[in-house]
């Protein structure tokens, strides 16, 4: 069977200058890859008419399947649908259906429609229109026959990341099932925290060496946790999937403590698993991380079922009033200590009445230490019923990277006490 | 002058096949931005030796700069180097500067060093060794007289975020600047929130169409906020600074209620700079958004000369205990409700002794509405002394975006009222 091969192209001087963040491809490539379709090459070019042609030429070259996004905009630098009309040799047209629509959307909104959204309602003659629900930017889709009589799909989607989500999910994935048969791509990812990778690939590698040859291994390092990705490849997703599972079972006896969870669950979903089965609550005082372990919580759907809730103790007269940490504390060891994170810990447990109550208290930065307490000095700690154990990092002067890394070092020794770790 | 064109090529599978988000091509372009190098390409391509010679000559032939990141690490699916090799024909051989730093490495923090360390301490023959004195991966720098004389530079680096990040400012930058002759590229961003980018470009149309040739206008918008970038270029800064300022000091009356600020300076951080110049101190409620208002407060250095502190009311019982919300507003409005969103705002307010507070309570999803209140029902609510006003918000069913929207708006409320704006 043969490899679908696909390229991603955003298409806009705010992505290429980096004044947006591209949150896009990273999403439609790992789309492409549930349905078999091998993602060859992700781009951005810019708002130029003859940076477009050149990736549209060489893109059809290299792929079967050419997905725009961006460049669809009601404003003029906003070009992508006359680019497409020159490369296809086509003219643009009022398309009616996306016309009513665009019109319906502006009377529901009770809001005025502009020339400038009318002419939205314009696409190249032979595309199909793929009505976009959710915005006023039309979604197209072309057949081109190239040289060589093969077909090449192209699609163009708007660049707001909710419009072109829903056209794909609705609209460009069932569509790409129908045309093209694909072969089947199963992938593993098993999720490790608290061992750096080159020591992770010393404990595997007999195992990676003995790897049948359709399966393949890649690490994927981030913030104190590594991923261990396996992707086979073949034509039946059980077997495959067999297959993968026979190595998993072979290699999680060599890193065992270190894995935390498999696949998208990230460290937080993982927890709230656990914390779901055993039916126990959480709740977290956060000093330093400032509401972002919160947020880790929260924004995964049904936490509430296990966060309870939490206080951000920025100042030291939240950590006394609200907490309870003793004035005196805080006078003699600083907000900064042990004890200080401790007293955090156990009032913000006993405030909100939760089994389980993580604090964190440091000198986040990128300023603010002292020689005693340097920028990156972080205190977190744990508290359970009849136990609290506390932990001391020591981080850079990035503010972003100790919040996020503070976070997730707090998280994990959560759920090491969750699983009766106390040690290590 | 000529303009300097660079290209930014990240190799990986786990990027091009969506399993990590790439931050570091957002962040390498602003950078060569700053110094009027202009990004013409972004690139991404997986861990195979054909595709990545394969960009490589097409960059080449496209750009005077290739920064690559990724695929040095020390494990068997980095081959970057290996690449690099072929391409300019060169051998790899041990760095003694690179080799004794990384055995310093690891001897300072007391851990073995593996064979497979030692090799990271290999580069190409040919090229210049960039010191990356923030992990065990090298940094590379080639120049290559190719076809024509025209010299490449070519430069390889980590992709780990903090590790690029220390070889860009450090390392590359730097040398760009020595080793090319640059325009001046001058960027200024006009900040708006709460109107639509069609809306805005018909209020500014005449405005824009009568923007010098050397000044362009792009529309950015994100999450009910648009950007307007303003780019100039030529060869005196001062000039450009100037012919921008005037440009806007023309378009800001016709916008102005809408413009937050310029820039980078985000929501978050234009609201900050209100409350210190007032002396002014804020405190959050959060129920939906979890967390996060205050993550966006809290990710600001700086942030508690005004930010006191947050309850993350998740739970009604925290509603009750914490914020003393009345038991019950709640049995008869429900949590969600114009009522409990306003007991909680003027609750936290009290609790943390701030002027102000703002509080958020909605069904954020994807499951758990009611036909009275969807999925996607928001209430936010601002108290100041003596004045309270309180919004409803109707969004999606998409939880990330009711967060991160909902927090925005709320944001955006905080800004009105702290201008005196009481109405809109």
């Amino acid at each position: 069977m043969r490899l679908i091969l696909a390229e991603v192209v955003t298409i806009g001087d705010e992505i290429l200058y980096g004044q947006i963040t591209d949150t896009n491809t990273q999403w439609m490539s790992t789309e492409l890859d549930k349905i078999g379709i091998k993602t060859v090459r992700k781009s951005s070019v810019g708002d130029q008419e003859d940076k477009i042609l050149q990736i549209f030429e060489e893109a059809e070259n290299r792929a079967d399947i050419i997905l725009l996004t961006g460049g669809l905009g009601p404003t003029k630098d906003d070009i992508t649908k006359k680019t497409l009309c020159k490369y296809f040799d086509d003219e643009l047209l009022i398309n009616e259906d996306a016309l009513s629509f665009i019109t319906d959307f502006f009377t529901k909104g009770g809001r005025p429609m502009t020339e400038l959204n009318r002419l939205q309602a314009t696409i190249p003659s032979r595309c199909t229109y793929l009505a976009n629900k959710t915005g006023t930017a039309p979604g197209m889709w072309f057949e081109h026959k190239g040289k060589s009589n093969r077909t090449t799909i192209f699609v163009s989607m708007p660049g707001v990341p909710h419009e072109m989500k829903y056209l794909m999910t609705n609209e460009v994935i069932p569509r790409l099932k129908k045309f093209f048969e694909t072969p089947v791509i199963y992938h593993k990812m098993i999720r490790t925290i608290g061992v750096g990778e080159s020591f992770l690939a010393e404990k595997i590698e007999n195992w990676e060496d003995n790897l049948p040859e359709h399966i393949k291994l890649a690490y994927l390092p981030s913030f104190g946790q590594v991923r261990l990705r396996l992707t086979a490849v073949g034509e039946d997703e059980e077997i495959l999937k067999q297959e993968v599972q026979d190595e998993i079972d072979k290699v999680l006896p060599l890193i065992e403590s270190s894995v935390f969870g498999f696949d998208n669950d990230d460290l937080e979903v993982a927890i709230g698993k656990t914390l779901k089965r055993k039916g126990l609550t959480v709740s977290v005082a956060e000093s330093c991380t400032g509401g972002y372990i919160s947020h880790l919580f929260t924004k995964v759907p049904g936490s509430s079922a296990y966060f309870t809730g939490s206080v951000v103790s920025y100042d030291n007269s939240v950590k006394i009033n609200v907490l309870g940490v003793k004035p005196e504390t805080i006078t003699e060891n600083g907000a900064v200590s042990e004890e200080t994170v401790t007293q955090m810990a156990e009032g913000v447990r006993k405030l909100l009445k939760t089994d389980f109550a993580i604090a964190t208290s440091g000198v986040a930065g990128p300023d603010g230490g002292t020689s005693e307490k340097p920028v990156g000095t972080l205190w977190i700690a744990c508290a359970m019923e009849g136990k609290t154990i506390a932990r001391k990092l020591q981080m850079s002067n990035q503010r972003d990277t100790n919040i996020n890394y503070g976070s997730v070092v707090a998280l994990n020794l959560l759920r090491k006490m969750l699983n009766g770790d106390y040690e290590s």
